[in-house]
């Protein structure tokens, strides 16, 4: 459509709608038609909203008279369907099956509007957030491929072109790994940034809301418009704000970048391994000053996490434990909230003990580099209803090494971004994780940002199809 | 003896061991004539301090040279039995069980070291800090009755004037208990203040260490001596410092004062009621302001401190679990650490989301009150013996009645301090329970000290008899 740049960032978009080139309702009236048109096949959405139209057209009414909300003014966005909106049911992935979960919105619901957001509809989660496959939805790229999960409908639909940004939820990776199946930026900020309060929970002290974009600049635009203390979230944290979009733009030269050479480097598929590899080169050769190391700690965190995110899971999911509700949930996520129950307590604590451990040896890590840089997922995009792949020689779970990168940042806290690093031979995407010292989320965009800039993927976009 | 000063405080001796009015030596073999005297009764100690003469005679060779460390220069003050110390062994209450304890200095034992105490020797504890009523050791107001626990020989060391001050560890009210009753000054300070390095633990999101002392100004001193960012402490939080103890004179007039008249008035004996009363009636009549309020989440604390304590001690545990060494521990420690096995995880996760409600319950109340008072223990010290003891007509647990009003402020980690405020009809001590909002010691402790400055019960003692 004339008018929509082709980037369909909100970078792009913003400065269009605020000078009048563009309408709030023609951007969304594209992303509908989008939506028409593919998402029969893809699967993205559980929802639309009925009167984003009306709003766009407030949008429009608004910005014509000169008053400008800011960036999100008129830019239609996505929630996960794990955000609590009132005027959208919120089904976590489980409609139909006895919850019924409050008719309000969430903070970053409420944020996004007072932001002049248009909140076009729900996206698909896998259920209750607990898996990285995200069926049916498919992927983009290749529509006989999983996008990723659990916020696997997010980044759908970003990729698509079907909205201009999307929020996501990230317990063990669920913003990053479908950022990087699908193509797209996920951030996950750090644990405290930005408020879950309406997010249905999965575990209280491993999750977090962020954003799913386009570009890494969009990624902070969000952010800003997320960030701040909410006492309505218990983990919410009281901390300073930078405006991260001001400072992305500064030379990268000089900054310390760590690589892990354990855990994160054990076990990927060639071309990841590949990708990545030569974004740490391009990196150097950008000025940054590259340092291996490695954690050895880092091989004991499966159990930590699993322990956490299962005890986790049960206690929520308690009460439908005991009303036999379980029982109709997909196979594989009551399998992982059944189990939930025979974690212990002490177990349970050995595990946070970890956690702290881990979290101080990064902080060592963190005296002597600025950001840790490394693959988000050992593999792309697998076709669906595949339990198993073939990584490096051997065949391994799917869900398994799904999330083997990503949950170490939950375990800790730390802020870490997924961003676009190239392609694999069958024309996948592979995302670089770029994770930073707790709070400091402007080391991480600012590294993004520089290897994006100079790595321009846009001419590649996926071949959608319609249905 | 002459030359000490017949309260036996820190504040009474520091000016006399500085002026050379008093020698660390005297005082030193003083306390060591007295536990001589009275410990084959009272059975405070474990063990004595080999080169605690040697200590004292450094001390007095400093403080001759006029080098004076500050107020706990030369005073003698003894460790529960769960602080490491380099020179002493350490055995939580369990020798030859097959555990052995690594012979340093925990962090308290080093400060103390360094600010020129005398470290004396090692006081009793329930075994691992797990009981609250510290077995052999006596009351010294009554022999026949139980110090509490489980910082017991602490308790009855002060009182008896064994030594000056001592130190304890409070996982759900094991300083403030027997302070209480054996008729002394115990402080929990805020969760994070006081490092824990080298305690030997129990519940890490529980423990507190802190002192037991004759007199408030004594738990200020050594407050002082203790608080500081320790890395070593995963619980350590690094948070400003006042000087509490040039501020402990302030006058309370204005100073709000809330009474929770649920939970804590719920059933106390009449002694302990009657006291606590008159006391609240003394600091209105001092110019405190009185509110009353109820909060009534508190009746449900007793399984959230329960399944965290459990858990955690299993977790501690773990290895003598699974090497058979529990078999050996006491009875009763023995059953909590295997009951302790039992709490499942999701059980443990739903009582830190207790903790936090409280928490935020208790924070809503400090919006209106600065401190809040009541009884440290519906009951008084005990016959040893005893499993259970009538309370205002009631048969209760002593384990029970004896932690149900200290351990809500383990939950929250507020600070929290008991103060003598009178005997009951038997001559048994009673405390005064003050505690406040995070990091406001200085409230909790001016309000102690200004009770104490109009209540001086230093004419009644222990009327302590040789063995």
């Amino acid at each position: 459509m004339s008018g929509i740049p082709r980037a369909r960032t909100i970078e792009a978009l913003a400065p269009v709608l605020r000078a009048g080139h563009l309408s709030p309702v023609d951007l969304l009236e594209d992303c509908l038609d989008r939506v028409a048109q593919f998402d029969g096949r893809l699967a993205a959405f559980v929802a639309l909203a009925d009167h984003a139209r009306d709003d766009a057209r407030a949008a429009e009414r608004e910005l014509r008279a000169g008053h400008w909300r800011g960036p999100l003014h008129g830019i239609p966005i996505a929630l996960k369907d794990n955000y609590l909106t009132h005027d959208l049911p919120t089904t976590a992935g489980a409609p139909g099956i006895g919850i019924a979960f409050p008719r309000i919105d969430s903070y970053a619901a409420r944020r996004l509007r007072q932001a002049g957001a248009i909140l076009v509809g729900k996206t698909r989660t896998h259920q209750f957030a607990w898996g990285t496959t995200t069926p049916p939805t498919r992927n983009p790229w290749a529509p006989d491929r999983v996008p990723g999960g659990s916020s696997g409908g997010s980044a759908a639909a970003v990729a698509a072109g079907m909205c201009v940004a999307a929020l996501g939820s990230d317990t063990g990776g669920s913003i990053r790994i479908p950022a990087s199946l699908c193509g797209v930026v996920g951030l996950k900020a750090t644990f405290g940034r930005i408020s879950r309060a309406g997010v249905i929970p999965h575990s209280w002290s491993l999750d977090h809301a962020g954003p799913l974009t386009r570009c890494v600049a969009d990624a902070a635009t969000l952010l800003l418009a997320l960030v701040g203390y909410d006492p309505a979230d218990p983990g919410s944290v009281d901390r300073p704000v930078a405006n991260w979009t001001l400072a992305l733009d500064q030379p990268i030269r000089g900054l310390r970048i760590g690589v892990c050479r354990n855990h994160f480097f054990d076990s990927n598929q060639s071309g990841v391994e590949q990708a990545v590899e030569a974004a740490i080169r391009d990196l150097a050769a950008a000025g940054a000053v590259i340092t291996d190391f490695r954690l050895p700690l880092l091989d004991f965190g499966l159990g930590a996490i699993f322990a956490i995110e299962l005890a986790s899971s049960a206690a929520y999911h308690d009460r439908s434990l005991r009303d036999g509700i379980v029982a109709h949930f997909e196979p594989d996520v009551r399998t992982l909230v059944e189990m939930g129950r025979l974690v212990s307590g002490a177990d349970y604590l050995k595990a946070e003990q970890y956690r702290h451990r881990l979290a101080r040896d990064f902080a060592d890590i963190f005296q002597k580099v600025d950001v840790v840089v490394g693959p988000t997922t050992p593999l792309t995009a697998w076709p669906v209803d595949t339990p198993s792949v073939a990584i490096a020689g051997a065949m391994e779970s799917v869900l398994a090494a799904s999330w083997r990168l990503t949950y170490p940042y939950n375990l800790t806290g730390m802020p870490a971004l997924s961003v676009p690093c190239g392609f694999d031979a069958a024309g996948m995407p592979i995302g670089l994780q770029i994770a930073g010292r707790p709070f400091d989320e402007m080391a991480v965009l600012r590294v993004a940002h520089a290897y994006e800039r100079d790595h321009d993927w846009s001419d590649a976009e996926p071949a959608l199809t319609a249905a």
